[in-house]
């Protein structure tokens, strides 16, 4: 079984600042969480970070696998451009955020990517990450829509 | 550790119709899963069912345990009676959904509760419920807001 | 055949005030219209109001029969709990209402059941359940939709 | 007694395709059966139907009779002129819709023509045009507003 | 002349959250002042409280005084069915609010029930509920609307 | 010097009904009040009156002449058509009201042809054609925009 | 007869810029315009100019005559303080406005005066001025509303 | 203890006109009554009026007291300015509306004021004004925010 | 092969005013160049032109061929009814403008006509006719949707 | 003659899913049958392709030549910088879409683009392209703005 | 050269209050620093502050100089006479803000000024005057729009 | 003191089109001025500019020094993913637009990006660049949020 983490512009700099929308933890150190988790599962995981929105599309096209996990950091907003690209994905999407999009400004309130993913976690930190690899490794053999 | 699982309206009614949005799994085949999942954890857990408002919130400022798991029904994009309740409660809180409320009539978009909650978790069918306890159950021991 | 009328909040107090917007007729003096109309027509008829909308909504999943004519008086314009209720029903669904809502406030204009009914009759006083009445007895043996 | 069935833009190819929207009957099937229905209850009923705005305003306003049943199709969402003639007719005055027009296209959801009739009934397919026709027949004699 | 005080969703739990937006005062305490305040003016005051929304319908059907005091809590903003019982009683009907809600989340700006109360008293914290009674003391012998 | 009046859906029946907004006054005395005056002026004026929205257009297009008065009725409100044919025309163009538009319902606050006359007349009653008139006899020899 | 001619801020710089929408008259040349006219239909007339609001309101409070004519400038659109005046006045009021607000900045489209002027005139230059004087004129002794 | 009460734009008419909406009491009558009020409790009284804006301000700036009412009439509700005087004042602020402003224009129903008062009084007609005092006369020595 | 050119209002008096927008061709002269191409394609076309929306609407139901090519003018922006007798039609619709309709007015960015279109093709000036037939005469013998 | 054709993100998957929306040819197949009828016009054609939204921008900025097909995919709806390369570029600028895009999601109703281009052509599948390319062909030695 | 600094509503009271937002410098210690400045670059610098905004007005009309400085405090989202009377004037127009408007409430992220004014400084505290004068003071002779 | 200079999408085209707006200096002439200035002031200046959105991200959080003047160009209506890179930023930060933003098409009347920066500069050209710069010499030592 093999999943990809994507994240999106700015999660790269996770555990520098307003560790209270995001919490201490860096991405690397969440990464080596997941990657734990994943050998435990037997699942092969990756990792994919880019700030360039388009850089993310390319690496949704070019992803072969089961399960895709991603935070598209600002993008969530607005990058039509990225649903389209994981609207055509036939396999396990989840979206992640490690905030409450919901509780903070109103213009983080709405995700376009949603509609096109087959669940949502946000709102528990690191943790929305490792949640969403909990459901992908109950569903090994079974990651087509 | 005490954990409260609310259902609102109409969740009676699962895996009766509708089973392209909320799966073929009746309510109590889903409060099974977590009961039998919540014993490995040895979580202590309950059910709360009610197709009134009001109810729902006398269950909410009743409580007196760690986490409450709330899928509100119909109520979730209204009841700001029930976001109070919820918001009075120093605990942990899981919002969850059964079908992807993103992706289906635009006056499912919103939910009144998720901007009170810890997190929410939507789109995974009955392992939503699943996924929100797995939250619960890393947090044993450190549950007050 | 079986028909249930459903009568939400504050439809207990017809004819007491506002004749002009609900007509003179008691509640009573309408069911009592509707019992001699279905037993011409040789309709099982029986009557259910409540003020509280949890109640309707188990009203709706408790009925076993062919036919529900619903006013659900205020709760029309946001109760997409009743809403839900009435979705998940197999039978001929007939929304009513004695005022014309159109020519009201504009919160009234407004009604979040209708797209889940078979259809809508409004403004012609307590004659709207008649016209329900009559609509289903048409259709005697063929209520599934 | 005298009534009017005034049909809008397009009724006139009724029964050649959307059957799923609009039933199989023709407009002229469904004239007949107001026909029949009408000498049973000794209404004199005569039929109108025009493609153009200006003419259905035309008849509205040359109509000297007790009650105009309306399906003004596409119009209905737009004619503040024909709602206008309408408002300034003293009978009954009925608007009926084949489709529950709620529950289509969101463009259909606004009639600006109900808040000047006496009622509405939506959804009921060619029955709906029936039901008025009953309505009208239950007030014979007393027609003024 | 007799006085009804009517409390909405969450307002038994007072004085035990949010003392900030509430006031330390809990819903007894209040109550209990009143009373004090009520035997003064020798007027005959009673009390309900229910979280459910039907309850508080009934509440108001039911009652025969003279003057309403009430805070609908959450439902204030939302409860057309509320709004539809107050606006049917020919009392004295005066609206408190404990916290200035339009100083507070966008969405309680908005009272459905203040159009049909006599006046609205809001953000004096339980003092609103006192100068409610002031002004209904000063009425007494005229408070039919 | 040549003027025409264009008079729209229902003012045909003026001074028959609603006359607290329109007057009492029917179009044929209105005219013949323009056509006493315009006289006085050494105006050449014709009438055109009509139901239909593109035999209005017909006649805005055929007009060769110096002014236009111009009452739209319902269609004032949504024709682009109506709009786009004056906005094509090289002479005086005044539009007229009877009643204060602004005063009545919202869907009629809206004026699609004022951005394309010379100036709007709105609320004197049929003195609104009068002012018009005075308008267009001041400008004589020099009527081209 | 007495009238008098309120304008608002910015309207003595006429003449002086914005020809194009305002003409090259100044506030001067067409006061004298209209005294001449007044002074032929033996109308006494009186001048008030202010750039402050507060003094407006004031001018028309104290006005004790049969017609006002007011141009108030940019207050126009958000004036509330001056509207109440207004309303309070049982007089004929004419609003005039120099340029077609409707076919400006978006911002100018909206007057909240219309609604409770007897008429408006706008788009016609000075002349929207003596357009309204003539309108009073026609109407001596019976300008109460 | 010192209070002022400021008045707005067109409250020097009160008692004139429009007695349905302010009653019959002119402005004079209800300062004698808080006069007479104030001097029981031992309170300062002391009062302004204006129809300017920006005097309102001043008068709020140059005010040392303990307490300030205020009735901004048309200024309502759009005067961010008075608003930011307010806002700046370290006393008690109570908003105070004659008429029920949500019963009324829908421009009426935003207050651009309350969320920087302590909090609001509406629909008492002249009690508004009274009740506000009774709130201030209770807070002796304890008026700073 | 047969096709319809239907043109809306005003679009008679192309070439006559409004150069910049539609172009110096008048429609006889666009009509002829339509004529040549079609002839070379050995296409049977022909024209309709109407100002009356009604008229419209009865040219699109007559029609029995194979592809139509519309320019409703004005009507494309608000008649859902054309949109109706378009939507029932079964052969190549393809909705043209002479100018690019986005880059003007506000209200002329919506056609409701485009979505039950083929496709749409805007802005090229009298070409846009031409690009139409092109796209048709690719089609011969496959213009059932 | 040199035209470019820019192809925006996801479009290099074209023909592989979604085939009811964007057929079933590949963009290879899509340049090839352009090619071909390039050469046939003598038209010096190349292609760019690129999911990153400012490498669109600086292909549009480097392009020398005489037309612009564009296809800017999902940044259609909102990419201003895109339109701003565009807006500055003195050449023919054709936007074509496969799919119909108003007769999709709402959220793809609306192009930033089109008010910069030439023209748009919209729901002809590939052969959008082909009807671009006709169109530029006909204007050899006239591509200025 | 010549330059007035106008300030509005409640700049008067700078430094006494809300120092997070406004700095704790006075507006007349602000004068003073710009007075320094502008002798150093040999500015005739005069002052004007009022809380009336038809004062403002004047000062504008009054001013007759090379440069404004303006800061319309609360003004500066509503006052559309304050915009009339800047775009008449024929000379540099600077407005400033000394709090970022648009990081506060909603309300204050409009400004009705910033359209007609050169340019827009926000945000710098005080500075924002002194960059307004260095701005002004690098063009000196060339002051005319 | 360490200074960046961030410009974003079509910016290095500056001075070749549209002058009326953007002023006919090139970007390399800009930054030219900016060097001198910077130099007289002991400022270390560099340049950065990019079309793509992700590298300009990247660019802000690479950089290591005191300030940053940034104009994103298109993408400052939008990019809440460059506002994220910028709100992380622990130093000065000033957005320029050479253009008043806000006197030209209304989506450009939003920035994104205000909310999250020190203040705004827009309208003086070429020179806001500059006064951004004078403002940040005057910080020297000062530079921490």
């Amino acid at each position: 079984m093999k999943v990809i983490v994507i994240n999106g512009p700015n999660l790269n700099k996770l555990g520098e600042r307003n560790a209270s929308h995001y919490g201490t933890k860096t991405l690397d150190e969440i990464n080596e969480l997941l990657k734990t988790e994943a050998k435990k599962e037997k699942i092969n995981i990756e990792f994919f970070f880019s700030n360039i929105e388009g850089e993310i599309i390319t690496a949704i096209q070019n992803f072969d696998g089961d399960a895709i996990i991603i935070n598209a950091g600002g993008y969530t907003h607005y990058s039509i451009a990225i649903r389209d690209a994981l609207e055509s994905k036939n396999c396990i999407k989840v979206e992640v955020h490690l905030s409450n999009i919901l509780a903070r400004e109103e213009f983080r309130s709405q995700s376009v990517l949603s509609s096109v993913c087959s669940g949502t976690i946000t709102g528990f930190g690191y943790e929305s990450y490792l949640l969403a690899l909990d459901y992908i490794s109950r569903h090994k053999g079974n990651t087509k829509k």
